[in-house]
């Protein structure tokens, strides 16, 4: 069966956060703004049409991105002992840019550790542990190259309208849940091909500390060759219930850059096949139906 | 069976060029720029890590991308008879921008007209014709809500190193080759989701007149509500034989623009379902081993 | 004597602040960025000669900047009545952009309201009164045609380092001093040429208000026809004593904006024009020495 | 007398060109952008008043701007010896930045190579030479510390509309006329503080070179700590017969860039003071009616 056939009538899940101005997004990259530069009525053709278009300014770590293996280096070395200096230039990186980075279209594993603790979201400042992680990874199999996200229902903070509250997303003072040294370490065991998560950044943060350290970049971009990707939108597919489903990953093909924004899909079997309703939040139950 | 296990063993072709400074885009739109702003050894944490990054400035409709309904109007309407004025605002679009735009995953046709007229490319300014549109379309079924692709070979031309010769790609001296507005209506008729192509714009661009009128621009979006891709690299989907196949479309979401960079992906079944290599560049037979 | 003859020995002062990234501008503009493109080493000619550039983005009312006519329109109007829509294109302001401000080169009139009420800036929230203006101009006369400028003091707090204390300079919080709408009828009534001050907007603005009203904006932009230079550096000058001097103000010639980045300069005598030193912070004497 | 009543009446020249979409530039410069953001009636407030604004992209050596001594090294040297890498930063120049210039209002000596020639502009690729100075030279003095600018007519081919020829002004096909080796060695054998001209670069650029190698800023900026000021608007000060005056360069102090932009202003004498309208062509009849 071709596989436009085989996924007729699967569900697909949007796993991005929508771009807009003043959306939360880390302080060390370039605020993102789009503004529109033509506006219907400013050119009318002849025949009555016009054309509207736009200017964005962003960053490569701005909105649901994916990391390169080019943005973390350490002692100077790039994943696989390359000398930073040897491959960056003054229009990016000749390797390990996000444009080396194959789309991917596979196998993902999510596992949900806001769920395994039974609160819609982790606190502030909570570190993942590697025991969060086997729970939540109970009953799933983890196969090498997958894709391994971790779901911290951090995304359900996501600012929603101009009139949403101010809201710590980043994480600046408060902290953000993620993944400690060990739990990291315990992912890149698994040997994923990619790992990601809600937060703006896929670390644990501990209030007040912001981004000072960022041990888990190092352990996953320089140490083990697996990108991230971050700032996803995981709670309709937290809510779904599916642990195990097609994930689509194809960041933006900048050349050279350190990272590019990215609109990941989650595809997911045809809603009966999903089980009984009441099931849904039951990661084993909903695992076992789609093996 | 899940999707993720449909797909296994499937082909990906990136249908993305990729974006770097000086590629060709629209003389209307904002040129593409990415600058690294921190390179590694700038920074360098206590520990000895380093993060590198960038600053991206771009327009919604540069390099591969997809157009929303709100990038263009007739007569002050867009698509629907919404008064553009009504839903335009300076900070996006309202309704019919590209975060409107529901990602596609689903079946696409190509629609190779180059290789029905026994080229790899077709000539600058040739128009495309009902004519070739079926004679590119025999043995193949368009069905509603598809997504459908119409191959010119242009994206052979797209230049790839700093040292390429300078290319016309816009076509702004030469033209270059896209469908009439018979041809749309072609198109439109067969009420696809979405239509696409390797040129700068999905049109018959004449030579030495540039991008002056849009009138396929007009009848998909504004008449048709029927979205297009522009600037795909097909080159390798066109040597591949593959005529119908699963598209994933998911532009950025940047919310109210008029349009939005994407790296689309075919994918195909393994390449042992094409059946023989030396029937890989006849539509008919590569279409008839699908379905 | 020619004009070059004339001002040997005269001293200048700057009066902009540096543009930096992260410095003090109203949340309501595209935030100042400016990022190395090029670094020496990136591209070395063979006679080993390298050369370094930027990438700037910016608003047109970030950092010292005047604000042009076309800034703000009243009921649709702007200053003489012109409707707004009548002259705004996608391209900027056919007319009263800040390109229609003919570069000023000609006499200043400081008003140290905080000198008049014996601090070195007043406080957040503060209301510049008539009474203030009256006082601060004793002895110094306004002529038609002149440049008048506000001293608050508040320049001082202009954050100067990396390692700079949160300065609340747009006065979100705690609000800013500057001109009610009384002052500002009693500047335009001199009918000046432009006027302006240290503040991020040449406003008295409340605590908690923020910049959600600028009746002082519509009475000198559009009621008078008065232009505003914004977020001066007048820390120096106000130590100088100077209260009558030479202003250079030359906004860069931006097509059709409505305001733009200057670095003005104040022309003052030799310092031994200028009398005493203990009579420096006096503006009677200072004036009279002048005049 | 103080400098504001010194100046009184005096003539004040633009040398600015406007900056607009398109203008001409330097193709290793991130391109100019000014886009309107918001317009009148976007955001009405409730007394009826209403604010635009822009956001506006561009490099440092773009319109008429000023190079910072950092802008060239020499065998990875900045003048005087620094090394560059010692004072380069990820957020620009420690040292020799443009902020470092500090700004310059003094006499000013303009070599009139045009007229020297008997034309209204030197044709494309024209090299200035040190007899073409010495003639325009003749008659005046030049001081150490003054600025000195070399006209070449060249600003009266600046593109004045949207329907502007589609002129060479870079040089990039034909050349452009511009000082050679030993004409800059001249020029910085006399000391001043800054050289400067009408063309893209201050540079003699063969046909068909482009700007490949620029010696005259190494001599300038790297061996003789001379600042250079480029794309200058001269055409009217050319007429002007002025050959003596004041001039203001004031450019942007944005913090660690290599170039900014600036509208430098000369200050001419009161009209009556040039003498008879038909000696305004010659440099040394006016020259000695200001001195």
């Amino acid at each position: 069966m071709p596989p436009w056939k085989a996924l007729e009538g699967a569900r697909v899940l949007d796993l991005a956060q929508p771009m807009r101005r003043g959306m939360p997004q880390s302080p060390n990259h370039p605020p993102f703004r789009m503004t529109l530069e033509r506006r219907h009525g400013d050119l009318v053709r002849p025949g009555g049409g016009s054309a509207a278009n736009e200017i964005i300014v962003t960053g490569g770590h701005v909105g649901t991105h994916v990391d390169a293996l080019a943005h973390v280096s350490q002692d100077g070395l790039l994943h696989g002992g390359r000398p930073a200096a040897e491959v960056m230039t003054h229009e990016g990186f000749a390797e390990l840019g996000i444009d080396a980075f194959e789309p991917y279209v596979g196998r993902c594993v999510l596992l949900d550790v806001a769920a395994a603790h039974g609160v819609a979201a982790l606190p502030p400042g909570y570190e993942v542990t590697v025991d969060d992680l086997e729970r939540a990874a109970a009953g799933l199999e983890i196969r090498p190259g997958d894709a391994v996200l971790v779901g911290t229902g951090w995304s359900r903070h996501w600012p929603t309208g101009p009139g949403a509250p101010d809201v710590d997303y980043t994480g600046a003072r408060g902290g953000a849940p993620g993944p400690g040294v060990d739990a990291a370490r315990w992912l890149a065991a698994r040997r994923p091909r990619v790992v990601g998560g809600e937060t703006i950044a896929f670390e644990h943060v501990p209030p007040g500390r912001g981004h000072a350290t960022l041990p888990v970049h190092r352990i996953m971009l320089v140490e083990s060759g697996v990108n991230i990707v971050e700032t996803m939108r995981l709670d309709e597919l937290l809510d779904s219930g599916a642990r195990e489903f097609l994930l689509v990953l194809n960041p933006l093909p900048i050349a050279g850059a350190t990272g590019a924004p990215v609109r990941p899909l989650a595809v997911l079997g045809p809603p009966q096949s999903l089980g009984p309703p009441e099931s849904a939040s039951s990661s084993e139950s909903s695992g076992s139906s789609e093996t």
